[in-house]
């Protein structure tokens, strides 16, 4: 086994000092999907390049039309693999606001957790690889490959800067496997390597009434309601099995290996406990798969936010002149986004009530991913997480979507290692979310191992 | 013909100072669903209270939990009809606020119309009242009856002021016929009297699933999305051939009299004119009926806003804790709201999909009514009515409520009168709401004949 006694020693003087960064970066409010906030988004990106230039590194911004890339590299290393860490600077929105225990960019350390937006998605994850090379150049350690960063500020909204940018970098992004932590283990004290990822099709559905609203006394029974249209449509798009309802949304869709299933089955999962932690009655969803299948490796449909009429307090008895919804489709592998638009404005077509028109406005999207298990790249990371969690890894897939990921993939022509350290109630998208101090420190470690176990064994 | 010339003169001499007057009362922002406006339900009371006293009548603030009522009467005439006014001096919200032209309490003339919150809806309508009883007044003339005014500041949000008052006041608002300027002519033009009302059942739909929003791609296929279930309810309240789908909502609707179909069949109205008119591709209601039928006789179903998930910019990601919706149904005479509210419970308890819970919130109801076209007071109402628009007015129903207007029916027994001075486009509940300035005059001059008319031929 490797010596890692000086890069250890190094962590542990520096527990204070990396807790102090993530809080810095936590306290800067970039939320990409709030135009206001582009100067903080500027902020977040250069707190970065400061901290790579700390590091010894020089990093620079890539800009767009939208918040920078920022990108670092450590020098070339002929004939020696090339590593590139993806991560994100951005974060997801904080409304409902009145939720918030503690107020979302004031990180506060509370029974081992760290508390704030971005803390797990993605600043608290993204950093351990920072810290970890921060390690190996700090105390001397000669690294066996290349490590290239690539840190962008629009994962929340659809990475279109780094999608526009992409056909021009490949040369400074070339890599032979891209390393992200931007999702979670598989339970608390259990490590994964996430194998696969959905990818996601995000609109706006708008439904147009009358010109104006109009009074539901003296018009109710005249005209299509529009917030009753858009509730049929929606609907309709689901059946009560849990079936996708588009013509052709399945045939891309490959039926699930045996081995996998047989994989996922062997894994510690209670239905009834997932309920009781999301405080659901019940579980539900698509008949004859499992609730893991069913999160990693089926398409599914939700709603994420309604619009229109009247939500103020009391009553407002109006028809109103249009209603909306926000709601995205996520795929797996083999389903392309473009497709299921197109699937999605024919069935609407067909499916819209008369006396209104619709409008299906298209806000992101990006393919899923699976990785292949027998890449040369995974023995290195499965042991690389063993050494810093202390336990082996479990392989799973993961539902949510890193849309840009399965672009680079592509562009790239890399592999790909997904290495969560978060855990699923760790409130990504959510009000007080969390990151585990303990897994930052852990994930820092596991990096720290990556570098060298990436190299061969 | 009886003899109004001094009324009339004093009415030309006036137009200014009853327009006046109202753009005064529209500058009250008294909007009664808003907390925040006590202060100006306040100040709209005493304005009228004040006008009262300027001419010669002591009106008096009765108080409630909630806006106050304002009373004022003429002296008792012993042996002489009693009539009692009705109006209200609360508004709707003005949202949405970036659709006004000019702003809503900033009354402004154009094209003949004044535009405001509350012109027509029921500040400019209600007035005339207290103009027309002015001009008696000013003008020395003796009334043939007794005149009360009950003018309440809660109608917009179900009068649970008044509702709760009533059981007091029967001696005080004993009365005859009950008068009240709430609602439209039947077309630009063409005065009418309206003899019946719907009522309404308004309630608020929730739908909760997690305890807190999740994480879509990572939880999206393991729980019913509240969003959805939403959508689903709605959707099966009401069929898609406009008939409402509670069981037993339909037992008390009595069939539409042959006679009545066949005035109403007389009237001058084009579908397709009104389409065009609201800016919809096409009318659209319950099968068998047309759409006046539609609009003043048979029971609907609008829902009035969408709560719930992410509204803002962008696309967010979650599974929202939980939805709602704004919701109501109008009820023809006969029709209990509480039972509506019964049979929506059942509806909604029998088709709530599983892994979510729901709420039915109860915000304010009432039944309709209808009166007889005989009663003795209708013949003095049409008179006064065409001398006042120059036009004999056809006899209609109306499809908007006024929950309030049965109980008072019920309470002191006797007979309503619905002169409608407004037009179906004013916008009563709608921005750009408006009133045509001639029409406030004309409902003024006919209101001047109805204190003679009520009184006998």
């Amino acid at each position: 086994m490797t010596d890692f006694s000086a890069i250890d020693r190094y962590l542990q003087e520096n527990r204070q000092s990396h807790l102090d960064q993530l809080c810095q970066l936590l306290r800067i409010p970039s939320v990409s999907a709030d135009p206001q906030r582009a100067g903080e988004m500027q902020r977040a990106a250069q707190w970065l390049v400061d901290r790579f230039g700390e590091m010894g590194l020089t990093a620079e911004l890539i800009p767009g039309a939208g918040p920078s890339l920022v990108y670092a590299s450590t020098p070339p290393l002929p004939g020696a693999p090339v590593v590139l860490v993806y991560g994100h600077y951005d974060v997801q929105p904080c409304d409902p606001l009145e939720l918030w225990i503690t107020p979302p960019f004031e990180p506060q350390l509370r029974d081992g957790n760290i508390y704030a937006r971005g803390a797990t998605d993605d600043k608290g994850q993204m950093l351990t690889h920072l810290q970890s090379l921060a390690a190996w150049m700090a105390t001397g350690r000669k690294l066996p490959l290349q490590v290239k960063f690539l840190i962008e500020g629009q994962e929340e909204q659809g990475s279109e800067v780094l999608e526009q940018a992409l056909p021009g970098l490949h040369e400074k992004l070339a890599c032979d496997v891209l390393v992200i932590s931007d999702n979670s283990q598989f339970a608390p004290g259990q490590p994964a390597i996430t194998y696969g990822l959905r990818g996601i099709a995000y609109f706006e559905l708008r439904v147009h009434g009358p010109k104006a609203d109009l009074h539901s006394g003296s018009f109710g029974g005249a005209v299509t309601n529009p917030a009753l249209a858009l509730a049929r449509i929606l609907a309709e798009i689901q059946g009560t099995d849990g079936r996708v309802q588009l013509p052709g949304f399945y045939e891309a869709v490959k039926p699930l290996a045996d081995d996998e299933r047989a994989m996922w089955r062997s894994l510690p999962f209670s239905d009834e406990r997932f309920a009781q932690q999301l405080g659901v009655p019940t579980l539900t969803g698509e008949a004859g798969y499992s609730t893991l299948e069913r999160r990693w490796a089926r398409p599914t449909f939700d709603v994420h936010g309604l619009l229109g009429g009247y939500q103020g307090e009391g009553g407002k008895t109006i028809i109103p002149a249009w209603a909306g919804a926000k709601l995205s489709f996520r795929l797996v592998p083999d389903q392309d986004p473009k497709v299921v638009g197109e699937q999605l404005r024919a069935f609407i077509a067909d499916h819209t009530p008369p006396g209104v028109r619709v409008e299906v406005i298209d806000l992101h999207g990006g393919a899923g991913v699976v990785v292949d298990l027998h890449s040369p790249f995974m023995q290195g990371a499965i042991q690389a997480v063993e050494e810093g969690f202390g336990r082996k890894p479990v392989l799973i897939r993961e539902g949510g979507s890193i849309p840009i990921v399965a672009q680079m993939v592509q562009a790239l022509g890399c592999d790909v290692l997904l290495m969560g350290w978060g855990l699923d109630d760790d409130g990504a998208h959510s009000p007080n979310e969390k990151f585990c101090l303990e897994d930052y420190y852990r994930g820092i470690r596991a990096s720290s191992r990556l570098w060298q176990y990436l190299a061969g064994p």
